[in-house]
């Protein structure tokens, strides 16, 4: 085996004008106060990756156009779609008026794993808007009371939380394998 | 639902003189070059909650104790076991003579999806070890040619590469599944 040329690569890319027209996975990302901005450029970094739908920023979480944020996402800020919404209860109460099932990525009573994005009904897969939280205090108590579900990733060490851009890498990659 | 509280997520941890003993997953990252201590500490986190065997550091990648790794390894290097080896093929050939499959993150002429380290024969998975290379070139061509397959995440955007330790993250949480 050798690695990829760099026309290899391109030849695989979607153009920047490809990138703004094409299907997309039925997946949006929502950010609940955010503080890092290299998290939040990381997560555009995964979010064009993935071909997800839509970041939606809300509260605190710092938007583009911010050096630190495209540091991370490496111009990504530029062609994933985007929007903010302050109050982050308008924009989950939007997302289910269009039909997607709002799950939150917490530590529950009642979470299931993560591989459950991808296994539950695949044959009609609704959907999904995904919430992740602050980088302390994750998912708020009264984001997680309007939540449909929350799913887990399995956490078998000493910690019990993984980095934020991290997790929704791991998150992305299972809620877009059935949409 | 309700999120779990401090003392139900402690229940649910390992204590530190657990991870010293407890059975890991048969999985082993090995690092070439990473430049980034942030990564580095974020690869230790990840690593932590997947509870897999050992980070390998090799070449030029910063090692523990440094105050910028603890920063996103949140402790975790003082708990994953890990070790370093400058030259790299010294301990890929350890870790092929104690019977592991060495497997490149990397994207080649023949490199097969991610999703195939949970699925290739799960019924005798052998121990499996993942080399992730630098943040800018990748895994090197001459250590390419001294693995035995490499795997992709697939790249469905702009840009061809995810952040490290966001790669990381998805490549473990897929290595873990039936090891």
């Amino acid at each position: 085996m050798r690695k990829l040329t760099h026309e290899e690569l391109l030849a695989r890319r979607l153009t920047v004008a490809e990138a703004s027209t094409v299907p997309r996975h039925a997946v949006t990302v929502v950010l609940q106060d955010i503080r890092s901005m290299y998290n939040v450029g990381s997560i555009f970094r995964t979010a064009d990756a993935m071909r997800i739908e839509r970041i939606i920023l809300t509260g605190y979480t710092p938007t583009p156009p911010r050096p630190e944020i495209k540091k991370t996402a490496l111009g990504a800020d530029d062609t994933v779609p985007w929007s903010y919404e302050g109050d982050i209860f308008v924009a989950l109460a939007a997302e289910r008026a269009r039909g997607s099932r709002i799950v939150a990525l917490e530590l529950t009573t009642t979470s299931l794993p993560i591989s459950s994005l991808s296994t539950v009904s695949p044959a009609t897969p609704s959907p999904i808007t995904l919430v992740l939280g602050n980088e302390i205090s994750g998912v708020s108590d009264d984001v997680l009371a309007v939540c449909d579900a929350s799913v887990e990733i399995p956490m078998e060490g000493v910690k019990h939380s993984l980095n934020v851009a991290v997790a929704a890498g791991i998150a992305l990659y299972e809620a877009i394998q059935c949409r």
